[in-house]
């Protein structure tokens, strides 16, 4: 539901996708013909990749309620939300709409520097004031080892996501380091999970998902 | 005008500033007793840092009025606004806000890998759709150099800005690369091109100044 920024059909390569119409609604596009995981987002529905939706709040409001009501989903084990940062439109509505249902709750990802950090307790003060679970939080790009020399920097400083988990007094997930081979698999519709089953990034991800889904069963 | 992310007072080590009423409306904070650099954010107006604006798009746009509208600027050269990403309420809004006055035009801030030209992309048809002029396209985090070995990787790969401002048909402004003494200043009010005169960061930084300040005269 970034509406003004969907980057999710490029990140699973399905820029080329269209959503169709049929009977009960819409139908979301799928990454393999097992079905096993759906896609909805407005980057569908958009003509050119560039093309921009320019739209004050009430529009995306309405678009994303349609995404909650007019998709059809089928059956799902888990309905995954992508929000665009902020405590605004796109998570108000969220909000209000899952209300009715029961959620597991918000993971929150966050960079490590300072700055990052004050924005990610923003959006911790939303879920607490909103009454949404936060499952925990999860530090992205936090290290990075040169190739050259295996020498690992805290370009961003490190430990950001460690010490407001404990501030917030929510789970700290896991730590997430840069690793450039993961960034190329993007937009390939390739896992480093099956490509790179040895990297940090698939060993800690898999451990977040573990983590996750135990909690939710 | 990042409402819901206001990260300029921590940049600035202005954080435990107020803004204060005058006769003539709010009074912006200053960063020195020179009074060279007038603020406004609403980070002023929390009470905590933590503290979330849980607003939609109406009551942003109202604020970002007031901004405008009911600071006692006083006589500026420049006014400089800071937006969040996306084409939404706040873009809109500070579009119509200033379209009876003379704007220089935009400066669009990318970093380099292909999802974040993607949305980046889309801030250039608003530019264009709403008819402001893009002064130019700014790459940042672009190349990281090793402190141990010198070794650059380009860790969100390179050259988008690049080739964005080629497809856009708009001056590519400077590339900025990482630098993590850069993000050590941040939050301490102290300025790289003081602190650092010779990191490239400061070279380039002062080149796209020079870029805009003479193209504006």
């Amino acid at each position: 539901i970034d509406l003004c920024g969907p980057s999710v059909p490029f990140l699973l390569g399905l820029e080329d996708q269209d959503v169709h119409q049929c009977d009960e609604g819409w139908v979301p596009v799928y990454t393999s013909a097992e079905k096993k995981l759906a896609v909805m987002s407005i980057g569908f529905l958009l003509k050119n990749r560039s093309d921009a939706v320019i739209w004050r709040g009430p529009k995306k409001t309405a678009m994303i309620k349609q995404f909650l009501e007019d998709v059809n989903w089928d059956e799902l084990d888990y309905l995954i939300i992508d929000t665009p940062p902020g405590t605004s439109d796109e998570h108000i509505t969220v909000m209000e709409c899952l209300k009715t249902v029961n959620t597991d709750g918000a993971i929150i990802v966050t960079t490590p520097q300072e700055m990052a950090l004050e924005d990610v307790r923003k959006e911790v003060t939303f879920c607490k004031k909103t009454g949404i679970n936060i499952l925990g939080i999860v530090e992205n790009m936090s290290g990075f080892v040169c190739p050259n020399c295996s020498e690992c920097t805290n370009i961003f400083s490190s430990g950001g996501g460690h010490s407001l988990a404990e501030l917030a007094k929510v789970p700290h997930l896991g730590t997430l380091p840069i690793d450039p081979r993961v960034g190329e698999l993007a937009g390939t519709g390739k896992s480093c999970v099956k490509e790179l089953p040895d990297c940090t990034t698939t060993e800690v991800l898999q451990k977040i998902v573990r983590t996750i889904t135990v909690g939710a069963e």
